[in-house]
């Protein structure tokens, strides 16, 4: 073994920020000049520490140190480069830093693998910018739907095909489902990631090892439509009031969470936007339309479908009770997936080498390892604490639990590829 | 008596329609365009009809009669010709076409009243442009807030002094508090409005006595802080979520008026606008900010303190349970007002009179006319049937029912003003 370059690291950090600042927060848009700046700022780094770099028709990153035997499946690590807007500079980037950091240790000691071991720098996990989940390592296995290309940005609203080619790649290959990854060539693939709940900072412990990772059912465009009217000439019972039914709603759901959590299931329920219509609505009318979204998540698909299910019987019982009625929308999401025992002992092993304190976990956010492991690749996150949650500036994670889930990380990616001295 | 000038009136509404339609509705914004065109056209039918015609420093007009004896209080009727965003024709208008209407037959019958009759063309009434009840009532009594001028329009951000003095007006004589009407200077005021809500409709009733007016109490920019957070990473005992608890006050609150409709208060209570933030807030984060309105409506200055407590009493032991915080901004609103007793009886007999059907109603909505009654000016309203509530494009007053309120008011009008035949 040999120390992680955490200078490194803190210099590629470094640029990231200066080069991705938005005035508030950081903004590494999806296929735009946030996240091409740090697949530029990794790429630069690759090629200084002589590593050999591929780019996929997504524009995926694969900045590989070769190993003795090219035809072994190869060892796996990285995460994503781009950002949600006015978010963190962690969240994606440290797995991608880390994962460099390694492998300038190994280059630096002139160690050698016996298979090749690959850095990714996946493209647009965020789904805060194309309506899709796992944009980059769908492609990557060649299951991006082509569908998928046509979807709107969401502050542009031009496609992702478009975008895509805008910044070199190749959207027509990528909508042929070409594959660059096969799952029978991936020995492993190993993501590290800030934690973005308190879990960590709660629980006391630097690291975690996570068990399996949320799968999603969402409606990003729901509404509830009433009937406007005077908010001063219309009684209650004439109301057909689209907060009103919307506010019930949000409220008894909070309590079917609650008993599905007491029946022993996971899971989490967010309207994370809300708005009446800035056109019509007025402080002196009853509203009659408001738009919202909703965001289920559990690591179980039955848990996702059951508390689906009690969305729709709440709204269908508020829709006959008040006279509105609920346009859901179009449904996304995700499958949730099962990290692999054997790496998840193996991060647990590494991390007591490295003294480091660790924890097993779930992840309630989703991550391009989903992908992976629902190819059949055996797969593990190792989550690193980090403060105030993450989609926001004020995300904190300490260098030196960064230092110890890099050396753990580092520790189980030489093990699985045949790291060796120079001879 | 004249049988009024219905024809006069359909064409004056064809000329309104005409020059305040905006694609969808009808738009008159206050001391814009659309509320100048309303006024430039009744206007040039005063004059043609040979009234004289005055405008105070707040640019209200005076469409006047005059009296045999010019000294006497005057009998004053009208109503504003401004109108919400994407409204409805008939909403103020039709008090001023219907005043006109009366006058237009009396002078074709060379009739002549004992003292003077005015139709006024109210200005600002809709507060949807400014956040301010009866601008151009207030100020034709000088009591209008010098701080009210410094106000600004909801869409142009530009001040209530500007938008009026760009129309002609003097607003710092309005500041300076200088009246044009005096209370002992008027003998009554009686305003002709369409019903803006369904209870004439449902009733089957041509039109209503109304018997008093509503105040309001209302948080035009009211705010909950919660805590962002990852939607899928932030369990639920973690959560600070702005919506969740803007949801149960909402709901909440719904029992509240309820239980004080049981205990025999009329009031009404509306959120008629609610919204994330646009720029921070995402169907993947639990949401930290929602912006509100809340409009509190009743003709009982206790009712609208009692609702006001329940709303601060259940909106403090939400923050407590749920570590958000409420900041309810400026509160605005205008006070209850009482109609006149021997005004309402003498609409009625006018109304049967007139064989038009007619019931006693409050008014939920504020009318200038609230203004008059507070300055001890002998007050009345009348209600015309309409359809589809007001504030929109889709509101229906027939002609049959607008001439039964124009015979109505114009029976009143006549006794009231001691108006007599050719000598």
């Amino acid at each position: 073994m040999t120390e992680p370059y955490i200078l490194l690291a803190e210099r590629l950090f470094e640029q990231l920020r200066a080069r991705s600042h938005d005035g508030v927060g950081i903004t590494r848009d999806t296929y735009g000049p946030g996240e091409q700046a740090g697949h530029a700022i990794m790429e630069e780094c690759a090629r200084h520490l002589g590593l050999e770099v591929r780019k996929d028709a997504a524009l995926n990153l694969y900045l590989t140190l070769p190993g003795r035997q090219r035809d072994l499946p190869a060892v796996v690590t990285g995460s994503h480069l781009d950002s949600v807007p006015r978010g963190g500079n962690f969240d994606g980037a440290a797995g991608v830093v880390a994962g460099i950091a390694v492998l300038a240790g190994w280059v630096r000691a002139g160690m050698t693998p016996e298979r090749d071991v690959v850095v990714m720098g996946i493209r647009a996990e965020e789904s805060a910018w194309f309506p899709v989940s796992y944009v980059g390592s769908k492609a990557a296995f060649g299951l991006l739907d082509a569908a998928a290309l046509q979807s709107p940005r969401a502050d542009t609203r031009r496609s992702l095909s478009d975008h895509m080619r805008d910044c070199g790649g190749q959207p027509e290959l990528v909508a042929a489902g070409v594959p660059t990854l096969r799952a029978a060539a991936v020995d492993c693939f190993i993501e590290l990631h800030i934690e973005q709940g308190p879990v960590l900072i709660d629980g006391g412990q630097a690291l975690g090892v996570v068990s399996g990772i949320c799968g999603s059912h969402r409606y990003r465009d729901a509404r509830v439509r009433g009937r406007y009217a005077h908010s001063g000439a219309t009684p209650r019972g004439h109301r057909a009031d689209a907060v009103v039914a919307l506010a019930a709603l949000i409220d008894r759901l909070q309590d079917a969470w609650a008993e599905l959590e007491a029946d022993g299931h996971e899971l989490t329920l967010t309207f994370g936007q809300v708005y009446t219509d800035p056109k019509q609505a007025d402080f002196s009318k009853v509203p009659g339309l408001v738009s919202f979204t909703v965001d289920i998540r559990s690591r179980d698909t039955d848990t996702l479908r059951l508390m689906d299910e009690r969305l729709h019987e709440t709204a269908n019982a508020i829709a006959d009770a008040q006279g509105v009625s609920f346009d859901w929308g179009p449904v996304s999401g995700s499958q949730p997936a099962l990290m692999d025992a054997a790496l998840r002992q193996a991060l647990h092993d590494a991390a007591a080498a490295a003294q480091a304190s660790v924890r097993d976990m779930p992840s309630g956010a989703g991550h391009d390892s989903a992908t992976f492991a629902n190819q059949g690749v055996p797969t593990a996150m190792l989550f690193v604490r980090n403060a105030n949650g993450s989609h926001n500036p004020d995300e904190a994670m300490a260098m030196t639990d960064f230092a110890a889930g890099t050396r753990t990380l580092g520790r189980v990616l030489a093990e699985r590829a045949g790291l060796r001295g120079p001879d």
